[in-house]
Order: structure tokens, then C-alpha cells, then sequence
């Protein structure tokens, strides 16, 4: 699904919807950190207001995604625990900071990072809403709610993309470097798919 | 007007609005400062579902901002430069990281902080859209923006003080405190009046 080159596991959306109080905690946690992760983006790109207004939107729509998650938490009477280490993202990160990056690249890949963190959220809401509507789950308003974020995070993802290519300008060489990115995404998610102790939106 | 203790000289809105180009691109960043302060103190709040969702929403209000004066910023065909250092915010946040702050007081701080800079902010919006009237500029618009800008301004200050109520518990310590912090505020603010080269928002 979109640049992921590495499909998660099916075993993933029935451990998820099994679980769904700590999915949604997570989930809450993952939207703020998008929206605080797209502004600091904008005021790295603010010279080019298109880039700069296109991340503003995303971290808008990330932090009233985020009043989403907090509504069905307090819905169910579930407390937001503080955030665990994310180790998706930090790994991430760290794995991408160590390839060679000439030019500017660090701040093309700051954006791919984003896309790439996008598309996974993408493909892992589309299993949790295919799962909840297969268990006919009751809660059909989270369902929804799932399919709704599927179709922003698509959205997104194509943003994120889109501003690379802005900043690069040059296509090809963007689509080259989200193949590597995607690469290493697809490795950190299959070594953390064995190791996690619950279902997380990204791990 | 609303907490403060030190008006800002009148002197002031003539030098804003004799160089609007500077103080729209300031304003630009100080709108970014705020989203992203608001979001990082959601993370912090996260266990109080009605103090997160407010903060969000204030967070994706700047936001809204940030876009507005950024599309002022265009029409006028300013590029927005980097951020300068902000002395206001800094040596507010660190005259007040020196006072004695027994328990939970740091985490109502920050809220209290939060109050004063909407305080500031919405006083000067107030200054700079009468002298923007008074000086029969035909940019009615901006003078709009500010008008709106100063009302949101005087909301989000009542939201702050409101939470900060909420997590103290104690309507009485929070106006004493809120007193004491707008002291300081107010030495900074008469200060940096004297030492700024050209208006900006809060300094």
C-alpha cells in the first residue's frame, strides 16, 4: 500500500481489536505527536508559504484527529496514560539520520519521514476498520471514524510526498530516496512486530 | 487590561504600523510559538480530557492565525524570514522559573503564561487595529483580522486562566499568582521597550 514495502502482519488487527483501550491511548499519542511534528515542520519551511500553509493544515487536522480519539477514550472512561517511547519513530529516525545525505536531502527526508509515517498509519487503519467491521464490532462509530482517518492519512501521504518533490525538484530522485526510506521503515516494523508486547498504531 | 500591570506606550502602535511588514512577520512566528506551546502543554494535560481538548483547540486556532497572517504576508509579497530570538517569551520563562514555586504551581505557570502572552497579544491587537482605523488605511482587512484576532485573543487568556483554576483547584492562589507573573511580565515588557530596534508583537 502506497511506498510500504513491507505489509503488516494480519495477526496484528485481531491483536488490536482485542486490545482496543491501549490502541486508542497510543493512537491519541500518535496524532499530537503528528500535529507537533508537522508545526515544527512549517516553521522549518515557513519561507515557502505553500509548504509552510500545507503543513499547518495537516497539523490542524492532526490535532482535532486527536479530539477525535480523545472522545471515544473518555467514551469508554479511559484515561490518557503519558506517552510511552515511541521506538517506531525513534528508530526511525536514527536509521535514516545514518544514511549519506547530500545536499538537501536531511530536509527532504524530514518530509518523507512524514509520508512514510502517514502511509503506515494508513494501512494499519484500514486493517483495524476491516477487522472491526468483520467482528461485528457494535462500536460502529469507531469503524467510521477509522475509515475517515484511512482517507486523511492517503491524503496526507500524498501532501508529504508532493512538498518533497517541491523542495527537491526533482521527482525522480524524491521517489528513488522514499524507496530507500521505505526500506528501512518496512525492516524497523518487521523487527518490532516481534518484539512488542501490545498492538501499537506503528510498532 | 484583562492582568496587566504595565500599559504599552501609544508610541508604539505609530512604529508598528509605519513598519507592518515587520510586525506581520513576526506576528507569523509568534502564531507558530503559540500553536506549538499549546500542543506540547496538551501532551502535558493529557490525563485531564477537558484541559487537553481546550488546549487543542487553542492550538488549532493559531494555527488559523498562522495561515491568515501568512496569506497577508503573500498578498504583500513578503517572504517570511527566519525566526529572530524571542526575548519576550525567554526572559519571561526564565523570571519566572526563578521565583519559589511550591507543588503543582510550575504546571499552573505554564497556563499562567500562556494567559499573559494571549493578554499582551490581544492589548496590542487592540492598539494596532485603532491605529490602523484612525490612520484611515485603506488596508480594511487586516484591520478586520485584528479585530477578530483581539477577540480571540481576550477568549483564549479567559481559557487559560480557567485551566489553570481547574488544575490548582483554587481560584484564590491562581489570581494571586496570576498577579505576581504579570509583575514580572509587565518589568520585561517596559524593558525591552526601550532596547527593541523596531516593533514586534510582545517585545
Amino acid at each position: 500500500m502506497l511506498c510500504l514495502q513491507v505489509k503488516t502482519d494480519a495477526a496484528w488487527a485481531n491483536e488490536a481489536i482485542r486490545d482496543l483501550d491501549s490502541v486508542l491511548i497510543d493512537h491519541a499519542h500518535c496524532e499530537l505527536k503528528a500535529a507537533s511534528s508537522a508545526t515544527s515542520l512549517v516553521a522549518r519551511f515557513a519561507f515557502i508559504p505553500e509548504i509552510a500553509r500545507a503543513l499547518s493544515e495537516i497539523a490542524r487536522e492532526e490535532l482535532e484527529h486527536f479530539e477525535r480519539v480523545l472522545a471515544f477514550l473518555q467514551h469508554r472512561k479511559i484515561a490518557l496514560a503519558p506517552p510511552e517511547i515511541d521506538l517506531y519513530a525513534k528508530e526511525l529516525r536514527s536509521s535514516i539520520a545514518s544514511l549519506p545525505s547530500p545536499g538537501q536531502t536531511p530536509l527532504v527526508d524530514r518530509l518523507l519521514v512524514g509520508a512514510l509515517i502517514e502511509a503506515r498509519s494508513c494501512e494499519r487503519f484500514k486493517l483495524l476498520l476491516t477487522a472491526l467491521e468483520e467482528s461485528g464490532s457494535e462500536d460502529r462509530e469507531l469503524a467510521e471514524f477509522y475509515r475517515d482517518l484511512f482517507e486523511c492519512e492517503a491524503r496526507h501521504y500524498r501532501v508529504y510526498v508532493d512538498l518533497a518533490v517541491l523542495v527537491a525538484t526533482d521527482r525522480a530522485f524524491v521517489e528513488g530516496r522514499l524507496e530507500l526510506l521505505a526500506q528501512r521503515e518496512g525492516q524497523i516494523v518487521a523487527r518490532l512486530a516481534t518484539e512488542k508486547a501490545r498492538a501499537t498504531v506503528h510498532g
